[in-house]
Order: C-alpha cells, then sequence, then structure tokens
C-alpha cells in the first residue's frame, strides 16, 4: 500500500510540524506531542483534554480551539498516548477551575489517562474523567471491555466544550458530557480494511464484493460480514441497531461520518438514506454533519452517530467553534 | 470496487436529496440540480455561478454560501452539466448585477458555460467568464485545450466571492478572480487510480510501487510515472514544478490539498515538506489550508496550490466565508 510518508516512524511528529505550520491559532509542541490552543490557560474557564491513537485526523488534535477542545495528546498510530503527554496537557490549560479528560473506551486509554489523573491531582490539578462508549456493534472487542467509543467523541468534545467556553464549573460540565455520551449511539460499516503505516498491508482481509457491519475505526472485528449491500439497505441496517439502542424520544443529532476513503459524494448520498430511515420511524432530526471527522486512515466505509438532545444541548451545539475540523459562529 | 451507493444512475441525485437535509441554509433543486443559497438573489451584489462534474466535492456545491458563490452547477460524475443549469442558476440569483461565471478549462465546461452566457445574456442576464486554468503538470491533456484548471478554483471562488460580498461591481469581481487565477498555479500526484461509480473499476492503470507525477482530477494523464517516492521527495518535485512557472515576488497563499483517500494524517505531514521548501526557496507564506477540498472521488494523493497575494487579496482571503466546505469569520 502506497502512503504519502517519509517513513512510518516519523509519521506522528511529520504531521503536527504540518499542523503548525497550517495552524498558528494552537501551540503544537511537536517533541512532547501536545496541542493547546494558543490562547491556555483561559482564566476561570474549566479546561478540556482529550487524546488517543493518532489515524482517527481531523479528531482530536484538529478539534482543540475556542468552543471545544484546550489540548489534544496524540499517540502513536492506533496507540494510546501516555499518561506524560496527558499531564503536560493538563498542566498547561488547567486556569484553576479543573480540567475534564475525554476518555474513547479503549483498555490502554483507560489506564494511561486514569494514571495522568492520579498524577496531576498529585500536582494539585482538579480532575473529572468522562468515558465515551457509544458503539453499538459489540461488547467487549479486540482493544475494549465493553463498548468502543467512536463518533460519539465529537458530540461530546463539542456540546461540554461549550458548556466550558461559557463558564460552566467543572460538575456541570463533566455532567453535560456524561449525558452526551448517555445519550448518542453509533454504528459503523466498513467497505475496505484500513493499512497503518508500520505494517504496510490491510490490517485485515476483507474479500471484494463483501462488507463488516460493526466495525470499529481500528480495523477491528465487528458483528458479522455480508455480501455488498446497497447505501439504502446499509442505512437500514445502520439506523435500525442504532434506534434499538437509543430509543429516542427527542430529536436527535445526525453524524453521518466518513471512515476516510469514502468520498464525500457518496456520503452525502448515504445521509439521505439515513434520513429517509428516520423520517420512516418517526424520529426529528435537529441538526446534521456530513464528513470525515472520526477517522480510521484510509479505510473506506461511514458511521452513523444519533445523539438525542433537548433545547439546552440543541443551544450548546450552536454555540459557536473556531478550531481546525469545526468552526462555526465566529 | 466496492462504493456506499445505491445503483450508479442515482449518485448525483442522492448526493444532492443528502445535502438538502445537512444543508437547510442552502436551496438545493434535486431534479434540475443546481444549489443556490437561500437568500439570493442578494440585491445589488454581484452573483457568481460555477458547476462542473460532480465527484469533486466540496467543490462547487459545497462552496455556496455567504462569501463565496451564489450557486453551483453539478453535472453527472466526471461531466460537465448542461447550460440549461446555468442559465437556471444565474437566472436564480441575479438581481440585476450580474453574474460571473466560473469556468475550469476542460472542453465540455468551456462549451457549455459559452452557450450558458449567451443564452443568459439574451434573458437580459449581464455575464462575465473567468477561465481557472492552474495546472503547470500538462499542456493539453484528455479533456483539456491548454492547461487544467485545479485547486486554484477554490482560491478564485473564495476571493471573488468576498469581492461580491462586499458589493464591488462585476467588472472588479471579473478581474479580481482573473488576477487570483492568474497569480496561481497547481501540481498534483496519484498514488491510486480514481473509480467512478459507472465503470467500477480502475479507471487507469498504476502498478504498485509507483506513482504518477502531474496528474489531473479525473485520473487523466500526468507528465511520467516513477518509482514511489517518499513525501519529502513529492514535496520536492511538486513545489519546484510550481515556483519554476509562477516565481512568486510576493507571500502565497498554500492549499495542500487532498485527492480523497489519503488520509488527513498524511496530508499534515505533506504540509511539513511543502512548508520546508517553500523555506528553502525564500517563499514566505502569508496563510495554509491543509484538507481535502478539490478532489477526485477515491484517489489517494495529493495538489499543492500557490497563490501570491498582495494585501488587498490577503484581506479578501480573510473575509468571513459560510459554507459547508470551508467557514470562517462568521
Amino acid at each position: 500500500m502506497k502512503m504519502l510518508i517519509n517513513v512510518p516512524e516519523t509519521v506522528v511528529a511529520d504531521a503536527l510540524r504540518g499542523m503548525a505550520a497550517a495552524h498558528p491559532e494552537l501551540t503544537v509542541d511537536v517533541d512532547n506531542r501536545v496541542i493547546v490552543r494558543r490562547d491556555a490557560p483561559v482564566a476561570g474557564k474549566v479546561a478540556l483534554v482529550s487524546g488517543g491513537g493518532s489515524g482517527h485526523e481531523p479528531l482530536h488534535g484538529g478539534f482543540v480551539g475556542p468552543g471545544m477542545l484546550s489540548a489534544a495528546c496524540p499517540g502513536e498510530v492506533f496507540t494510546s498516548p501516555v499518561p506524560d503527554q496527558m499531564l503536560r496537557a493538563a498542566a498547561a490549560v488547567d486556569s484553576g477551575a479543573g480540567v475534564l479528560f475525554i476518555v474513547k473506551n479503549y483498555t490502554g486509554d483507560v489506564l494511561n489517562f486514569d494514571m495522568a489523573a492520579e498524577l496531576a491531582e498529585d500536582e494539585g490539578i482538579q480532575i473529572a474523567k468522562v468515558l465515551v462508549n457509544d458503539d453499538v456493534a459489540v461488547t467487549d472487542s479486540l482493544y475494549t471491555a465493553g463498548r468502543r467509543g467512536t463518533g460519539a467523541t465529537l458530540f461530546v468534545e463539542k456540546i461540554a466544550g461549550a458548556a466550558a467556553e461559557e463558564g460552566q464549573p467543572l460538575e456541570r460540565v463533566e455532567a453535560v458530557a456524561r449525558q452526551i455520551n448517555e445519550s448518542s449511539r453509533s454504528f459503523g460499516v466498513a467497505l475496505s480494511a484500513v493499512t497503518t503505516p508500520a505494517k504496510g498491508s490491510p490490517t485485515f482481509d476483507l474479500p471484494p464484493g463483501e462488507l463488516e457491519l460493526g466495525i470499529g475505526i481500528h480495523g477491528e472485528p465487528g458483528r458479522e460480514r455480508r455480501a455488498m449491500m446497497t447505501s439504502r439497505e446499509i442505512a437500514d441496517f445502520a439506523v435500525h441497531a442504532v434506534l434499538e439502542d437509543l430509543q429516542p424520544r427527542n430529536p436527535v443529532l445526525v453524524l453521518v461520518n466518513g471512515m476516510g476513503a469514502t468520498p464525500l459524494l457518496e456520503l452525502y448520498g448515504f445521509n439521505a438514506e439515513v434520513q429517509r430511515v428516520l423520517g420512516e420511524r418517526g424520529v426529528a432530526v435537529a441538526r446534521t454533519l456530513v464528513g470525515n471527522y472520526v477517522t480510521s486512515l484510509d479505510m473506506a466505509g461511514a458511521s452513523v452517530t444519533l445523539c438525542q438532545v433537548d433545547e439546552e444541548v440543541l443551544r450548546l451545539w450552536d454555540a459557536p467553534v473556531r478550531t481546525p475540523g469545526l468552526r462555526w459562529g465566529v
């Protein structure tokens, strides 16, 4: 598999240098692998820190900025960052109002953020944590005990980020983040396998003419393989899987998320089918976002995330955000 | 090749239905294939209309909105829209201040926009046209006499769009658009071929271990094939090709554009190398944009576009824009 890289060993460092050049509004510490909004710490404001393996861009580094994350820690590709990165990030952004760690539910991330929380508290930084585990496809998988964290991470980071930006205290920001995770569910499909720079060949074998339903964002196995399905059939399957678990009574935010290599033209067409299913099931749609936000390198496919919202959450969703990957209202 | 579609015949219509659902701020006429900003026509404002084959999203439909295009006409995949679409778009957005057609230099687009201009003028709409032909890789190619129009289209649409938004008259907006095209050059590389829905298999054969230098955005041939190169080597080749032709004396805008299937992680790493070459050549960088903006469906690869700017152009670049694909300052 051909890649636009130098050598696998420098992929993350090279990308951080490229981010630094493109985004003077961020402080990118290439050596220590921490991306921080330039004006941090913001006096009186709760800070949000997230992170995880690289390869899911723009998540998380592309979501650093006013109205969303205060800092992000990128690990190696598909590998958790280390506690020292998280501690450094927390120290850089804490204004004294405390720090919320947003942690996708993968074993490495959970352990390392736990350790970083202890270290940070030893240094007098108040830490709260929220675990994102929205993927209904499987319980327990290759890297996870329980459900995986996927597309809902964007909703948690945006909405809790808005609450923090308007000055809500740590316990409220944490409660909002927890509420968003509990109100969100995701389901993804893969049309092709993912290739990591280190391995250089696809991480699993997906034969021509088949797709994998319920895939994660690291190429870990899903629920089942089937003969290739149409956009219409995939939307039926994915949205039903989400609705069965979520059973929303309120309007929903919709994220139709590309895994990386699926053209935007196809994602918009898939969105039309997702909206059709939601309409048939009587689910009202408050807002829709279509694009590549929580990706898996060069994997083809898509995921659907729904988050049921009340008026207060919708207000926070609509609040201004200014990051490389998500931007509106400012 | 697996795709997230229903049938090839409905790919464009399906995508337009999905755009309509995701973007209530746009008026999407699915039957007639015209995407219009909802508040058009804007009294006293020059309107900008572009369009071209589908498969390059977010170009052009994703660039409709305040500060950029007034309307866009998507054709079938890699196929020019028809004059009737362009006429309909012009009629929908003309406030009496005239309409600028922004035309990428492909034979079909040029002929059809010419015909639409005649039809529109017959209906009393004042039309100006600007041709975008920034690709230095080849003169004449599969679909083009002269140079192809690629990444500079984004610069023309954004900067002329800002001039129109602040009320500049048609002759000024046209002059700005022409200046931006003349100040811009691009060069692209492909690491994989592109597969159209209608064909279902790659449009050309690119062996493992080779890349194509100077590729267009439809899989048309480039300058040459070589054994796979590193990000550093590709940046040297592409930036030198652009600089040789442009010889900028002013600072430049940089667009590091993904062709569709290359991960954002790799695009940022490639940007680091592009910035290195520019630094070595003493070219000052005013702004940098990294992402998938002028794509070629599922092709892997990237292009570099440089546009030399003066203070006035930079002011227009920084002016507010609110479209699905490009958004800042509002």
